[in-house]
């Protein structure tokens, strides 16, 4: 039997992974050298709020995988976080990207009603929340580790998006900023999950793989937009005049 | 509220979807003109597995939502066409498949392991069982309905892979001619079950949206292996030396 890694060496693993985080993406190097257009950027964010929007629904899948009232009364600011509360007192990171994406000049319904939302992205997304309902919560925390790698890209957008993409109201980016301090709590919550859950080699492996199963899901996102909007490929195209895809079938 | 489609309506515009069968995908009809290296091919092959595999798991998520004594004694005979009988006495789709691989050059334990199976590829097809999880089990028939366009995908590969790919085995090839009287079978249960359950309009319209569904899992894995096989851009790429993406996580 293998022997199992050092806690620190687990760590270091788990962290090690931030080499395949999406920030090194062909379309994501585009996006951060200001090399994208008005409609690669729309597309981006139209289709990321299914992302954003599947969130709250993974966290509370958690939730119900937990019988542990110390761990649901940490998790449930995550929901929260996304949400915001009915007062709209704070804002939450749903109402946040809505915002950024009516500040790059998508129709708010339109994104509400996911109508850009590729194939292959809400099959990763599904993916995700998937996994949540069906493994224990200490996997699906495991699998929010890529939070550990999240400042550096919400930082990079902050400080590049205004010179790049000046006709984006600055006021959309909000949710980047409020990300930068969530994304922290949240990391060293799920990271000290991770490191006590996961024991045994096989175990710890088990969750490096889990973490590769969630940088694989923002990976493939951006894979269905470069076909779709970096080479003009979306699904049928040349079949039909319009865009169709099919509408979500599972709550 | 909208009249409903009559039988023979809703069944032309069932049929109708063919038009986005990924029989049209650029990647389908590289192959079919016979214009895939033998790497492309074996890629998808491989990855195609995965689909394969998880055809009797989706019927068995189909028959265990279904307390129908009638419908189960007919959907039996999926899971059994694919996995064949202990005996061997008649061959399994996915034994069958498995020939396949071993004809284009595949290591059969390579594609059991689902070593080449793209993270795009996984997603789209788990989608396709945990709908069949999920839904009813009308409606989880009712995404199979792409068999309808299936028997003439098989004959194209039938008629055109021994002159545009001298180089497989022909005997590889019995996994298309098999599916040929199989899938005739299958689609004329499946298609009587949609049409008796989906009754009011927005009904019918659900089963069009979860045929779409379906449809748009097909394109998304040619998506994907396109990206990998003819673009040459698999995931992370320039990033590691070897391939690297997730296990299957779930059972």
């Amino acid at each position: 039997m293998k022997q199992p890694l050092t806690i620190a060496q687990f760590e270091e693993q788990l962290r090690g992974k931030g080499e395949l985080y999406h920030i090194y993406h062909p379309f994501h190097i585009a996006m951060h050298k200001g090399e994208c257009t008005r409609e690669q950027i729309q597309g981006w964010v139209a289709n990321r709020f299914y992302y954003q929007a599947s969130i709250p629904v993974k966290d509370a899948a958690i939730l119900a995988n937990c019988r542990d009232v110390e761990t649901r009364r940490l998790w449930i600011q995550r929901i929260i976080d996304h949400d915001g509360d009915a007062e709209d007192k704070t804002l939450g990171g749903i109402e946040a990207w809505l915002q950024l994406g009516e500040s790059v000049g998508l129709d708010r319904q339109d994104i509400l009603d996911e109508k850009f939302v590729l194939p292959g992205v809400r099959f990763a997304v599904d993916a995700y929340v998937n996994f949540a309902r069906n493994a224990t919560w200490q996997e699906a925390a495991c699998s929010s580790l890529t939070e550990m790698f999240a400042p550096k890209i919400h930082k990079s957008r902050l400080e590049s998006w205004p010179q790049n993409y000046p006709w984006i109201e600055p006021h959309g980016l909000q949710y980047f900023q409020m990300r930068l301090s969530q994304a922290r709590r949240d990391v060293s919550h799920g990271l000290r999950v991770t490191l006590e859950h996961f024991v045994t080699r096989d175990e710890q492996d088990r969750a490096l793989n889990i973490l590769q199963f969630k940088l694989d899901i923002l990976w493939s996102m951006l894979d269905a937009m470069t076909l779709a909007y970096q080479q003009d490929r979306p699904p049928y195209k040349g079949l039909i005049a319009e865009p169709i895809y099919h509408k979500r079938i599972l709550k």
